[in-house]
């Protein structure tokens, strides 16, 4: 399957941080998908698909958090981006919706990442 | 971004079951990637992304459920298949992996649906 970028992210991050956590970005959707957005903002976290854009390699079997002194563990069972696809899958805190831009906490993506997907935390659904 | 099908899901369902939960399914990896399942058996529950391989249309603005009584949101506001990356997100109950062959329970994929990726529950990370 071939995946469309929906938007792209900005936050001007280029070398891994000590800690995503406290990370902000802004996520700027093509205006094309903006009814997409509609009634977001109701939702306090939300998921982000996106891609890493800078990997190329894959690697089946890995250290976790790329530290030697840890075991080994198939890269399914990580969140390292050396996977055969791409894509990375992350809870944000979604702090603002202001028409087509979107600011989030704790995306673990660097600056210019393409994103895919927007969904819910299945938390937080009441519908 | 082109996705890789790494596997695909064996479950017999063809139109949507009352509920998804009770539905068990297996998943066939192929056998170049067994490698990235290694300890993936530690996870008691795991995300699937997978795709929509049946849906076709894109559809901004949504009633959830397919329910007309419901008021209307954006695609990326719920978990509606209309979205533009036909990719599905849940999250399994891991049940049992032998070789290439999982079994997980609560997918809400039909037979057949292709699978792009596996992530451990964050909720288990312990490294």
């Amino acid at each position: 399957m071939h995946l469309k970028v929906i938007g792209k992210v900005v936050n001007g991050v280029t070398e891994s941080p000590h800690d995503w956590a406290d990370v902000r970005s802004r996520i700027v959707i093509r205006p094309s998908y903006i009814d997409g957005l509609y009634r977001l903002s109701r939702f306090r976290h939300v998921w982000i698909i996106f891609g890493f854009h800078r990997q190329r390699d894959t690697v089946l079997r890995v250290h976790p958090r790329r530290d030697p002194r840890m075991p080994l563990f198939g890269v399914f069972a990580t969140q390292s981006p050396t996977r055969p696809n791409k894509i990375g899958l992350t809870l944000v805190e979604l702090l603002r919706i202001r028409r087509n831009v979107l600011t989030v906490k704790g995306l673990d993506a660097f600056d210019g990442s393409p994103v895919y997907d927007i969904k819910p935390s299945e938390d937080e659904i009441d519908f």
